[in-house]
């Protein structure tokens, strides 16, 4: 009991402000277009989409600190700070000298980070008087935390469920109608986009993409509603910064800095928030560390994408965005890792790889589930499969430090649990997961269809 | 931000030692017979089922305290200190002058409060050689504890589950399975116990009593096997009082002290925990505190069974035990709270009935679960089905007090959450769940069938 194995912060320790890491980038994302004007969008022409201060945020460029709400940081008080905790037995099974650290956001009552931005998103459409609000939602973790988030703002919600997630999941589904959300599967035949993609491929298991593409429609077309989204956009990695904030005290009381510190990868939320806040070192001062995004193999745009314009849904309503993307007609391999199933990374992160300041790695599915399962046995958390990525490379980095015999600080996410995933590891353990090789000509294909404007 | 919503303590403040009610109980229990014979036991007769130790702690009446095994704090640091939560929201949505206070042990990585005994079993089974273990579990609660218990002590581990659990919990089974137990549906057909109920009812869907039986009887007849239980006994009561303890603790940071502290009821092992430090200021001071269970309507043992010898088990391997109870072959309806499906109360809390220390109250199944849905909608945390009751008593409480104009300060035990429970809330959202009517004539049935010993 002389070793402390939990690092806990008072709430008073809460962070006040989220860190705005696009006032420190040396060189800033290319801006998003209009896809019919090809001009830079401003503030305003998202009003109709975002809420006004959120669609501010999006494009803030230059304060590198913003305020949290206090009614956010209210909310923020139900789980946060959330642990960062030392893996000792994970490391005793690896028999690492590595020292690895894991930032315990599974503790949310959500059962993700997804809450951070969640609560802030809900926060400031009711500020603005808005009543209601769309979003979609892949593995579930971001629409249940939206549920929770419009309910305790007093918002009506509607999500989009991408269908196989859907029906696999049936356990999700119902804890978004518990906290009051209407849930409908997507594609639906409640948009158009929705009707024309049923219209054309009757069978279709539905996409992040299209769920977005109909989620903003109802958003346009529903008065007094905004559309929200749980990742890829800039201030939901902006809102997520209360990760790494609270990481780099804890790292403080622990005694160690990390060298290298991991995030699962889908559209880039958790390993934005858990990387910015000790990113803007290496930026602004220069400190050495590594920041790894884990991607799925079977949708590894960050490690086999191409740099380019691209929408952010699959029918083409959002703006241009400039990103590492597999194209926006890409349709990843059904893997159990529901939210790394997205086509494109959001801007700043795509940015940070073309300048170097972070890399990527793509994880098989059945070695994400064999890291998934250790971790469980070792450290008694039961990770979702999409944090068992993160945790995939966490053990490729320990088993290095010790081929190498080098003392190494691992720093991971543990983004959220996976009591509501359960089925994936049934299958996981009945030995009927494969992985998905993916080929360059599929990968080609899509990104072939994309208008060149880099 | 002014008000503190979460009490944390430090691992330091992991308790060191449990407390032993029985030490400062003015009348003991009565002593646990052997059937044959209908004399008291002693440790040494417990011995071929349990681990020595457990076996003497079972029937030690006269140390009030008894060390943690460091080995054992070690593992409660994965999750310990639980947090303290003061439920603000709940209290502003009931419009109520009472303080509702919750102990959260929904943070445990296995969900539930059940991983404080299944930590302690486990060990002493290794420290005494023991290879192999059996459990059994209702709602899989226990069952899932025991699991990652048993994976991170070394132990084999088979756990008979209920069979309508077994079917209607497919999650609960898979966590059990990827912690590396062995889940066999009970009745099954791998002992004499399950063999007979299965010859004689072919459609019968399990009882927590049967596979009681079931994994008594595969202990005994396998080499270096011990049997482990996660409620009614002294022992496992022992255990949990590390959540009562570290309460007090808690709630003198609140600057508090409650005037009702409230758990569920199926055996006893939650309602024990948070009770039972508390209580022994109310036994050695006088200290005026109300202590309530909260059963379900449809198994009402403590407010409607009857005070006698009986079985722990459905086939009658146990010892006799003195209890509140609805006798071993009452067959409780299958409502979702499937942890408090259980005939009798442990001996502990039977005296402490008799001799008034405590009260208990039955909730209807659909009270229940629109406590489960306020709670979630207010304080974020889906519940389980088990602590739902604890919670619908807390909102008597606290409606109560608001009638009264009375400031009254609640605590209550926030036993488990219920994410692998959904499709329990789901029936209830759609309207599907009802109310069980239990009539005094059934219970007379089978309480008429004891042996009257008292």
């Amino acid at each position: 009991m002389s070793k402390t194995k939990k690092f806990l912060l008072p709430e008073a320790e809460i962070p006040t402000q989220w860190y705005n890491i696009l006032a420190d980038m040396p060189n800033k994302p290319k801006p998003i277009l209009n896809p019919g004007t090809k001009q830079p969008l401003k503030p305003e022409d998202l009003y109709p989409i975002f809420a006004e201060e959120l669609s501010r945020q999006e494009l803030n460029m230059s304060d590198q600190w913003i305020d949290i709400p206090e009614e956010v940081r209210d909310k923020y008080m139900i789980y946060r700070p959330t642990p960062l905790v030392r893996a000792y037995n994970l490391e005793k099974a690896l028999d690492t000298p590595a020292h690895i650290y894991f930032k315990n956001e599974s503790v949310s009552p959500v059962g993700s980070h997804k809450l951070n931005s969640a609560l802030a998103q809900a926060y400031y459409c009711k500020k603005q008087g808005i009543t209601n609000i769309t979003t979609e939602t892949g593995a579930g973790q971001w629409g249940t935390a939206l549920s929770f988030a419009a309910k305790i703002f007093g918002l009506e919600l509607a999500v989009y469920m991408v269908k196989i997630s859907y029906e696999q999941k049936p356990y999700r589904r119902s804890l978004m109608q518990a906290w009051g959300a209407q849930v409908i599967a997507s594609p639906s035949m409640s948009t158009k986009a929705g009707r024309k993609i049923i219209t054309e491929h009757p069978n279709y298991q539905g996409s992040l993409g299209t769920a977005i593409s109909e989620a903003i429609e109802l958003a346009l077309q529903t008065s007094n509603c905004r559309y929200t989204l749980g990742s890829v956009l800039n201030h939901v990695s902006l809102h997520q910064t209360v990760i790494g904030l609270e990481a780099e005290k804890q790292m403080e009381m622990a005694g160690e800095y990390p060298d290298v510190i991991i995030g699962c990868f889908g559209g880039g939320s958790n390993f934005s928030g858990i990387s910015f806040p000790f990113m803007r070192h290496t930026i602004n001062e220069g400190r050495k560390t590594r920041y790894i995004a884990a991607e799925p193999a079977s949708c590894p745009k960050l490690t086999r994408g191409v740099f380019q314009y691209d929408f952010g849904d699959e029918a083409g309503y959002t703006p241009l965005l400039p990103m590492f993307t597999l194209g926006h007609n890409f349709a990843p391999a059904h893997i159990h890792a529901g939210g790394l199933r997205y086509h494109g990374a959001g801007t700043i992160v795509s940015q940070l790889m073309l300048d170097k300041y972070m890399e990527a790695v793509d994880i098989p599915q059945i070695e994400s589930f064999e890291a998934g399962i250790l971790f469980a046995q070792t450290e008694g958390i039961m990770p979702a499969p999409e944090s068992a990525h993160a945790i995939a490379s966490a053990i490729r980095e320990a088993k290095q430090a010790k081929e190498e015999g080098v003392k190494k600080t691992i720093l991971f996410n543990l983004s959220g649990h996976g009591f509501v995933d359960m089925a994936a590891y049934d299958q996981f353990i009945a030995g009927d997961l494969t992985n998905y090789e993916l080929s360059q000509e599929s990968i080609d294909k899509t990104t072939g269809l994309l208008e060149k404007i880099i």
